[in-house]
C-alpha cells in the first residue's frame, strides 16, 4: 500500500528563499507531487495517513524538541522584526551547554542547519509524513509485504533532539520504533539517500534492536559533513549495528549498487524480521544537492536488490531533488521491486 | 594615543544581505568612519596600525581555526556555485565531533552564527583589528596612562577556534595576552558591550591571570543566549574570575551605570596591574541589535567610572550598531575618561 503524507504542501520553505542566495531550498513541494504522479501512472493503490497523535513520536524524539517545533512559530511570530520563516541566526556550537529559553536561542539549540528553517506549515507537514511512516509500518506488521510512505519533509537528518538538511521528525526512525514497539523483533535500516542519515545514525547509535546501513557520498565533501565516515560503528551495546558505506564523488551505477549488496549483506546476516529503507534518489546524477552519478537503471537494480532480501519491507521516501527525474527514478526503483 | 585599523573596509558583508532578510549586516564600515569621524573632530593624535604578526594572535587562537580564516575564502572560490560570500550551510551542533576537512563543513565548524561569514576581505580586516589592539595594549604597556583601538571587526565573541557575531579574532583577549606576556602581571576586562562576550569568557574561563567582568543584556533574550548568565562564575583555577552581570531589557542610564560600577568594584578587590575594556556603545537606546535603553550622559558616567578606578588603561572597540549615534557616545565616553 501506498500512504501519501496529505498536509505538505503549505510547508514550502523556497518561497523565502532569498534572491541573492546560491543554493535555493530544494525540498520543494513539487518533488512528492512529482513521486505522487509516478505511482497514480502505476495505477498503484493509496490512501492518505491517518493521526496516530503524538505518543509513537514521543518514543524517540525529545519533548523540548517536540514542544519547540510545535509552538516555535507562534512564539516567533510574537516578536518584533519577525517574518514568514524562522531561522536561526546563532547556532549552539562548541562551548555552550545550555539551553535558552528564548525562540531566537532555541532555533539555534534545535536547528542544526540553514536548511531546517521553520515556517507556518512546518509542524503539521512533519507529523503528517511521520504518521505516514507510521500507517506505513503498521500495514507491514500487520501481513503486507511492502508498503511505501511517500513522506515529505524528509526524515533522516532528524535527530532526537535536532532539525537538519530539510528534515524534522525522523520517520524510518519512527517507523522502526513503531515495528519495534509492536512485536516485530529487530529490524534493520537500509538508507540509500545519497546523504548520510545522520539523524538516524545518532538516534539508534547505542541501541543492538536496530541495525542501521547508510550508502552515501563521502561527508568529507558532502553534507552533513561531521558525521557519515565509515569508523562510526556504533557505541555501547550499539558496537557493530552501524555500518556506513561512503562513496566518492562521480560513483555510478555500479559501484552503488555494489555498495548496496555489502550493505544488505551486511543486514542479512544479523537476520532481522523486517526492512525499513530510507529511499532517496538524490544520488541521481545531476542532483542539485549531490556529487554522485546514478541512474534509472541503478535503482531498478536496487529495487531487485531489496527484493532479493525477502523481508518484509517498508519504504520511506527521504531526498531526491532533481525533480524532473523523481518519477522516472521511482517508477525504476519500484520496478525492479516487482511492485509495478 | 588612538590606534586605528585601516584595512577593514572591504569587510563589508551587508553588501550581500539578501533582501529578504529581516536583519541586515549591521557591523558596517561606516561604523568605524562614525567613530573616527568623533577622535577627528576632538583633535586626538591617530596612528594607523603596525604589522605584529601572527605570533600574538597564535597565543590565543587554535592553529586549524587561523588556518580556516586564512583560507576559506579561497577554498570556497575554488567550489562549484560559489559566490562573493562564504555562509556556513549546516553548524557542528550537538551529537557530531568530527571536524569534517571539506571548507563547507568547516565553515559550520568554526562560524558559528549566520553573523559571521567570511568574504574575500575579512581576514585582512579581523588581523588588521587585532594588530590595532596590540598596539593599544604595547603602548600602555610602555607607561601610556590610555591608548584606544578603534577596531572593526569587533572581537568579543570569538572564542579560541569559533567566529561568531560580527567577530573572528578576538582583539580584547589578544590585548590582554599581549601584556601578559610582556610581564604586566594579573590583567582584569571589563566589557560593557551590550552582548555577553562569550568568546572572551571562553578564552580565559579556566585562568586566574585574567579576571574578566561583562555587563550585558540578558542573553535570555539576547545574543549569544548560549552564555552570559549570571552563574558562570569560572572553572578550575579560574572559578571566581569570571562575572557576568546580566541586565533585564529597557534597562536604562542608572540600572546601566550601577552594573558597572559593581563591575568596577570587582575588579578593584582583585587589584589587577591594568585595565582592558570592551568597549561597545549597542546599549544605546534604539540600537537595532539590542534590547537596553543607554544615553551618551550613561556613557559618559562609564567613562567617569573607569577614569577613578585609576589603572592603564587599554580601551577595545567592540559593537554598536545604531551608526548616527557611534560619534556621540565615544565623544561622551572620552570625555568623561577626561581624554577630550
Amino acid at each position: 500500500m501506498i500512504v501519501i503524507t496529505t498536509d505538505h504542501a503549505a510547508h514550502d520553505p523556497d518561497r523565502f528563499t532569498n534572491p541573492g542566495d546560491t543554493r535555493p531550498y530544494w525540498e520543494t513541494p513539487a518533488r512528492a507531487d512529482a513521486l505522487l504522479g509516478a505511482v497514480r501512472a502505476a495505477g498503484l493503490a493509496t490512501k492518505p495517513c491517518a493521526d496516530h497523535g503524538l505518543a509513537p513520536i514521543q518514543r524517540l524524539h525529545d519533548a523540548g524538541y517536540l514542544a519547540f517545533l510545535q509552538t516555535a512559530f507562534s512564539r516567533f511570530q510574537a516578536l518584533a522584526n519577525t517574518g514568514p520563516i524562522l531561522r536561526a541566526p546563532a547556532y549552539a556550537v562548541r562551548h555552550k551547554a545550555r539551553r535558552p529559553d528564548a525562540v531566537m536561542g532555541q532555533a539555534g539549540w534545535y536547528l542544526s542547519s540553514v536548511s531546517a528553517p521553520i515556517v507556518a506549515a512546518t509542524w503539521s507537514a512533519a507529523l503528517g509524513s511521520a504518521h505516514a511512516a507510521i500507517d506505513a509500518a503498521d500495514d507491514v506488521i500487520s501481513g503486507q509485504r511492502y508498503a511505501y510512505a511517500l513522506c515529505r519533509p524528509p526524515g533522516h537528518h532528524a535527530h532526537t533532539d535536532m532539525a537538519g538538511g530539510f528534515c524534522y521528525l525522523n520517520n524510518a526512525a519512527i517507523a522502526a520504533q513503531r515495528m519495534l514497539d509492536r512485536g516485530s523483533g529487530r529490524v534493520a535500516i537500509l538508507d540509500f539517500d545519497v546523504h548520510h542519515g545522520n539523524g538516524t545514525q545518532q538516534i539508534f547509535y547505542q541501541r543492538d534492536d536496530v541495525h542501521y546501513v547508510s550508502i552515501h557520498g563521502d561527508p568529507a565533501g558532502l553534507y552533513p559533513w561531521f558525521a557519515g565516515y565509515a569508523d562510526e560503528t556504533g557505541e555501547g551495546p550499539g558496537l557493530g549495528c552501524n555500518l556506513n558505506l561512503p562513496l566518492p564523488a562521480d560513483t555510478g551505477d555500479d559501484g552503488f549498487t555494489a555498495a548496496v549488496e555489502q550493505g544488505l549483506d551486511a543486514i542479512a546476516a544479523r537476520r532481522p524480521s523486517a526492512l525499513i529503507v530510507s529511499a532517496g534518489f538524490d544520488a541521481q546524477l545531476g542532483d542539485p544537492a549531490a556529487n554522485l552519478a546514478v541512474t534509472a537503471a541503478g535503482f531498478a537494480t536496487v529495487g531487485r536488490q531489496i527484493a532479493a532480501l525477502g523481508l518484509p519491507t517498508v519504504l520511506i521516501q527521504e531526498g531526491g531533488y532533481l525533480v524532473e527525474r523523481l518519477a522516472a527514478n521511482l517508477t525504476a526503483f519500484l520496478t525492479g521491486l516487482e511492485l509495478i
